[in-house]
């Protein structure tokens, strides 16, 4: 993450440097902004590209991932982006700057951990660039997908007066994250903290560690044509929200009553002493779908969700007003949410 | 670079991980290991994919580069892939992870220098990643091209008996970094060498800074069916020398008097007391198009690109035998070229 608002620092960077009826001409539909790029390739298909790029002490540290883990989650976040799309996962570059701390057996296990991604996404791995880096690691994935052509479902198409749904539950990994630093930092000084944070529950690593895009959510919004904005969870749950109401231009009310907690979660919150409601709405890299829908399709949505195994949790709504994202506690009481995401190893 | 053979530790990273037929089935017609991959697009035409990464203290230092050098060399070295085989450049993705040296300022000044090049030649910027990085800056670009579809021009084309060309001269960009690089040692510490470096004639600067890719002579070579096989120097003519020797299993015999020595590489090189042909050999970065062609085609290939006002120079010719470089002196004594390529900043 960058100190300052990241998207306000992109747009400065890359707001009108070319003109909208170039980029029209040139065949591109969404540019800079969504979690893809689309691009006509054919009479009845678009191509979706989205690059991630991860890097070591500021994405992962040897004691928060395994080298298998960096290659495949850097596949994964990319699988996500192209599902929030309502695409189709195809092709993969990769990017790889390599310290001399990474050694060739260490290569070989990340892309271990990249291919066994790829096989279950079923993604062509076809390029990419090798070169050295004085110090820290850096993978940077490309994908390119496909969608039916002009259907990609955008952040910004949600109007007032329709549900916010997501695509399973939140905050595990942070969860995750938390309880791998937390321990480790015990382990490393030898001295147990005031309050030692317990070692995480495996569901919570592996979900930090691998997570599963909803590459057959994303698919089945599209096809059946419920979803009118989505967005993938990968900076937090308040921070994609609030992404798809600056889109949409529309106020977003979460009900923190339907939020869904894993049962995991609550628990080992529950032992670490804290309140997992902050990991849930800001900590990031889950990976689910945020999205909305018209509110007379919901029992449909539900029971189609329902049919294919797949989880689907209505947790709000969408109102007329000023971009914003709000949050109803369980007593009524509403409080607005910050736009900040989540950084993983907060620096002074 | 990296301290090994690059390339056989990429073959040993990816190579088998994906069955032939599968990625095939899966519309790759060229996957890892050329200039571009080649995916089908449509039924008239293949999409190419090109990432290139630049790390600084690796690629570039704030003595040899300015900012916005960095951003538009990071996107011309794409372009030059997509000209390697034979294609048009269309959509950008950037990259870039940030430390805390990279003002917003800076990177600002690095877009400009990004757009800049796109413009030149007609490139979409369609989207991209940004995230913050502890120390070194890594600008990653992946470029999208087309090309008629099937015709992608490789690096294993090449057969006994054919002409070897190059689009440029060569060994420019090499000599204007050993121009900043002693220059700036020498006033970094005051301390004048015992053969002072003298500062590089701006065209060798520009040349290191601002490369310009060979996107006309690509489909030239294309359009007219003439190039067997064709690489972009970027690690310079001996190591691309190599990439088609070894792809096309021939061996190339590169003439020492045909080498295209520009007259200021030359006069610059006897200031420095210097011999060139470490440059023009070993020296990458110069972005030309490094080709084969049939003999009977050379009058007209010739003709062709003087019609149009484009360099070409005859440097050598393909024989039977094991895969091999070598070079002939004016003396006509042969000698093996190494397959090293360029180490910008060869550390201890």
């Amino acid at each position: 993450m960058l100190p300052l608002d990241e998207f306000s620092l992109i747009r400065a960077w890359t707001e009108r440097r070319q003109p909208k009826e170039w980029l029209s001409a040139a065949g591109v539909r969404i540019g800079i902004g969504d979690d893809a790029a689309a691009v006509e390739a054919a009479p009845d298909k678009d191509w979706l590209f989205a690059v991630d790029t991860m890097v070591e002490e500021v994405h992962f540290r040897d004691e928060t991932m395994t080298d298998e883990d960096v290659g495949y989650k850097a596949l994964a976040a990319n699988v996500s982006d192209i599902a929030a799309m309502g695409g189709v996962p195809l092709h993969a570059l990769v990017s790889v700057s390599i310290p001399p701390s990474w050694t060739p057996e260490r290569m070989k296990r990340l892309f271990d951990g990249l291919y066994d991604c790829a096989g279950r996404y079923g993604v062509a791995v076809v390029g990419g660039d090798t070169t050295s880096a004085p110090r820290h690691l850096v993978v940077s994935v490309t994908l390119v997908g496909v969608v039916e052509q002009g259907r990609a479902i955008r952040r910004s198409g949600a109007s007032p007066g329709q549900i916010v749904f997501v695509t399973g539950p939140v905050g595990l990994s942070a969860g995750g994250l938390h309880g791998m630093l937390g321990s480790a930092s015990a382990a490393e000084t030898g001295i147990p903290r005031a309050k030692k944070t317990p070692p995480p529950p495996k569901s919570l690593v592996q979900a930090h560690r691998r997570p599963a895009p909803s590459v057959k959510a994303g698919r089945l919004l599209l096809e059946q044509g419920f979803a009118s904005s989505l967005n993938d969870v990968s900076d937090g749950l308040a921070s994609e929200a609030w992404e798809i109401a600056e889109a949409s231009g529309v106020s977003i009310v979460l009900k923190e009553p339907r939020l869904p907690l894993a049962g995991e979660l609550a628990s080992y919150a529950r032992h670490c002493g804290v309140d997992p409601l902050e990991w849930m709405l800001y900590g990031g890299e889950d990976y689910v779908l945020l999205g909305t829908a018209d509110k007379s399709s919901e029992a449909e949505l539900r029971a189609l969700f329902r049919s294919e195994g797949l989880p689907l949790f209505v947790i709000g709504e969408t109102e007329a007003g000023d971009a914003g994202v709000w949050l109803d506690s369980e007593g009524g009481k509403r409080k607005p949410l910050d736009k900040r995401g989540y950084n993983h190893f907060a620096r002074g």
